[in-house]
């Protein structure tokens, strides 16, 4: 199966099946297309446009059928290999899963468009001033904390074991630790499960390394060396 | 099970879960929750909070299994009642049915925020002016028509017989009516077919008979007898 997906550093929306692939050990042929301006004539454009029927990444080939965004790959994935249970065993933890992941792909769009995924960045300085700012960044926040408090086991995932949910929510996580949002002891436990699971290291890892600076991707940021995670 | 939706004439999320489980017969008592300001201390979200996770409509109850959001809805009832085929039988076309579901979940922005669900309202006026002035609109638009135009009959629906993916596209075709906005005559064929859905005429009528007026869904209404439809 052909993974297509776009910059590592900055797509959250890659993040997701990519994480879920890769956590569960299914059969992934990655192609990164680098983001640019996504200008009709770009490379990124050009190529997408050829590959999907949105244009867009993330999208998935296998074999004649095509499947684009997120929560439908995942879904996709969970049918076609369902002895790997991305989805929770559990018929009502399966629910919650299914329903957090739906709240997360048409929601919180006040920390979407104010909290961009950056991973290499350190944006603690601007994270604080939006934190005061923005009342609509706040609740989103505090919603995604109760959902996180709702987890069955605070050593565990968001449904028990490691699920599509999880991957849902780890490009939140990223957005927190770049932006140091404000946020519970016991949040800051579940960001711990994340931030520790081999498949999100190796997206870290890969993200530091594409040294990439795009700028409609950077609200923040002048140049690449400025506020780089040290 | 219990459906907790909003406003008929407004709540396109509710319409989605609403259309499916009367398409497909399944057994549905249907909690109307009356759209109101949404203060912390109004009814809407007084009863919502109470009822669901989110404090949102449209909230799927069965038995001890809460499920909210409306594609998450959707996912469980597929699964809940497979023999029913809520998406389509074909894998191809599964596929594409989730996909199309997922990018209109979390997409399609400017159409969902200048051109809010209001069935009982003849918005044509301003729809050709945001037609006119707004490109992402005309994009949203040209996006939509050429998902619709992959249909594999004229006379079918998205993605064959009716399927959820046809739930998720029908308050767009709403939004079509109520806007006049321009689209081709192949798109209108697709809008006949949903218009003639039993399911749809059903709630278009109860929509209609609603004859509320909430204030925060009306940008372009100062009362509710203004540019009704006749």
């Amino acid at each position: 199966m052909e993974l297509y997906i776009g910059s590592k550093n900055y797509s959250s929306w890659s993040m997701r099946p990519w994480l879920v692939m890769k956590h569960f050990d299914l059969p992934m042929q990655e192609h990164l297309v680098a983001f640019d301006d996504f200008s009709a004539d770009g490379q990124f454009k050009q190529l997408m446009s050829l590959i999907s029927p949105s244009g867009k990444v993330p999208t998935l080939i296998d074999q004649d059928i095509v499947v684009w965004d997120s929560l439908a790959i995942c879904e996709y994935l969970a049918e076609r290999f369902p002895e790997k249970h991305l989805w929770p065993i559990d018929k009502t933890q399966r629910a919650r899963a299914r329903s957090i992941c739906a709240e997360m792909h048409s929601g919180f769009s006040t920390l979407r468009q104010y909290c961009g995924m950056n991973i290499e960045a350190d944006l603690r300085f601007i994270g604080s001033k939006l934190w005061n700012d923005l009342a609509g960044l706040r609740a989103d926040i505090a919603r995604i904390e109760h959902i996180w408090a709702e987890r069955p086991e605070i050593h565990g995932f968001l449904c028990g074991d490691f699920s599509i949910a999880d991957a849902f929510y780890a490009p939140v996580v990223m957005r927190f630790v770049s932006y140091g949002l404000p946020i519970s002891e016991q949040s800051q436990q579940y960001m711990q499960n994340i931030l520790t699971n081999p498949a999100v290291i190796q997206w870290i890892t890969q993200a530091q390394a594409e040294k990439q600076f795009v700028q409609h991707q950077e609200p923040y940021r002048q140049h690449r060396e400025q506020f780089l995670r040290s």
